[in-house]
């Protein structure tokens, strides 16, 4: 399923096969939350280049629903995507969305966001409404501690996390790849008990997850270092929720083989745009120390820069978003058009540099799996 | 410019050519208000087979203004749209969206919807933004008198209309084609006295304002047809602002030769899609007589059919929105997915049925034109 093709220091090369395809690592997974990419179809994530898509349990449980989404056939049939999808088990959601959860040792008792009725999503749900979706890859349904918990709160959420991953390990269904979950916050040694117990289980891949939360980047940095190490080998790294591109940069040189985030298209609708400051496949990413993505509160990253598009300065600018980019924003359009069509709250703006950003981190992705050789 | 190729009683089939190149006639024009359709691009346009664009001069020149639009080179450069464009000319929209308007003998004083500010728009200043616009079509600005106005008030502004119309004629730049606007309401009179005095002037085409502004539909049936009767062999006629299938169809039979609506691009976004109700290539539009339009409250037309797509009766359904159709949406999604999107406010569901419904739009004036044999 997985093979590792090359390796450059930590860094690694590979290649991931699924039911639906086979994917070049390390990759990047714009994210159709709802069962679409936010403005986009899925013609377009094809044209866009995208391997994968990522889903989510918790917001298809609510709708369309576990029993329409069954009889209906799954998610690729529903969104006319026959690529992989991977889907996020509902964690994390039930833990950021809902007004109110109580999590249980059976599972997570939660009010819907969108009408406040009651849910319990368990993890045999997850696998089961997972199942339904028919994703490729699925998530262990997992206790999610963030924020100011105390250490008692993220070892128990760890240890939770652990036994409900052998719960989805058994209710799994066969054709479907199932990744576990390292949790155990800032905490070294929560985050090696972690990985110890997901090991013993094992699973296809492992996935680090309660990062991207609010905590310092060094403190993630770390954390993903030392995780990186002592996760197997032969399966594939998900870094789950992140991040800049220069975080992209540094965990790849890590040994990550696997990211989502929702910069690229939620920056893109709030019109920053991720721009190459040369020519990306020139760029020398393993050049890049960690110390550039801000470890030490060094230099800035120099590969890349974030432009406001709606600034005046771009109002008769008749070049493209970047010179340096290839799809179909840039190479059909101008900076000035699409500064308007913000400042007249066109909807076509939010797809012009949802294509742009998301097509910004497919091809970092391109250059960073050249730059391993 | 203007080729009538074929008649049949009344209704023409022709060809208008621009400086941007040949249209078929009878034609619709989708309305990309503030330089897009919304929701797409110009390349979605000419996918869906649009032959022109209108666009407003009321909100271009509130954003991006007069000299960024003279500066930057005109709205095909910036919308990289290389067809055809007719522009309004504003007098529409000062009447309808300015909170506070006053209207002189020298033009219209009146508030920015936008910011409040204070702006004077004149004919001369119309043709000046319509110029600065580039589109191939300009529109005279007018006087426009609608509702519960009396008979008075609609004398005043056919009369100013007409004078306006001068001054426009006068000012307009001599590679574009200027249409006088016929005013009026509904009074038969007055329309006749409108034709008159524009004919005298004398334009390069004939559109039939004030109307699609509430009026019974039989009034609007009725003045068209007198006007269509008065209204120059020679010259195209643009029904502005409607309207319905039908309506459409009854116009053309009428002898109208271009049309512009928000309808279909309107209703897409609130979900209701026009379907057909058989083959589009089978139906005999000429077989359809005013009354099937409504005029004598008689049988509803039985060509097409409104859905509302987010009705929990297509939460499984799996065909196309409307098998007759070609447009990409029906091509690739089903009712289902489109349905689902409405459903999680996904701004693809905006995107998916603004395509159908503009190709609907655009497939009614095809097979219409073929009718016309």
């Amino acid at each position: 399923m997985f093979i590792v093709k090359t390796t450059k220091e930590s860094a690694r090369r590979g290649k991931l096969t699924l039911p639906h395809g086979s994917i070049e690592t390390p990759f990047f997974m714009p994210i159709a939350t709802k069962g679409a990419v936010k403005t986009l179809s899925s013609f377009d994530m094809k044209d866009l280049g995208a391997q994968i898509l990522l889903s989510n349990t918790y917001h298809l449980m609510l709708r369309p629903g576990l029993e329409n989404m069954q009889a209906f056939g799954g998610l690729h049939k529903l969104m006319n995507w026959d690529g992989p999808i991977l889907t996020d088990s509902g964690g994390y959601q039930v833990f950021s969305l809902s007004k109110m959860n109580k999590t249980t040792e059976e599972g997570v008792i939660f009010q819907s966001h969108i009408d406040g009725s009651r849910i319990e999503l368990t993890p045999e749900l997850s696998m089961q409404m997972q199942a339904a979706i028919g994703s490729d890859i699925v998530m262990q349904f997992d206790d999610v501690a963030a924020g100011d918990s105390d250490r008692s709160r993220y070892k128990e959420a760890m240890e939770r996390s652990l036994r409900w991953a052998k719960r989805c390990k058994e209710s799994v269904s066969p054709e479907q790849k199932l990744f576990g979950i390292v949790q155990g916050g800032t905490h070294e040694d929560l985050r090696a008990e972690s990985v110890k117990g997901l090991t013993e289980i094992g699973f296809d891949g492992y996935a680090i997850g309660g990062l991207s939360v609010g905590e310092p980047r060094e403190d993630a940095y770390r954390i993903v270092e030392a995780v990186c190490k002592l996760l197997p080998e032969d399966k594939p790294r998900y870094f789950m929720g992140g991040g800049m591109p220069e975080e992209i940069v540094t965990y790849v040189h890590m040994g990550v083989d696997m990211f989502d985030c929702v910069l690229p298209s939620r920056n893109a609708r709030h019109g920053t745009l991720f721009v190459w400051n040369q020519k990306p496949s020139e760029i020398d990413f393993s050049d890049l120390p960690h110390s550039q993505g801000g470890i030490k509160g060094g230099c800035p990253p120099d590969f890349y820069s974030q432009l406001r598009i709606t600034k005046q300065e771009f109002t008769l600018d008749e070049g493209p978003i970047d010179p340096h980019c290839d799809c179909s924003t840039c190479k059909n359009y101008s900076r000035a058009y699409v500064r308007h069509l913000f400042s007249v709250n066109e909807l076509l703006a939010l797809r012009l540099a949802t294509i742009h950003n998301i097509r910004f981190y497919l091809a970092l992705m391109k250059n960073l799996r050249s730059s391993i050789n």
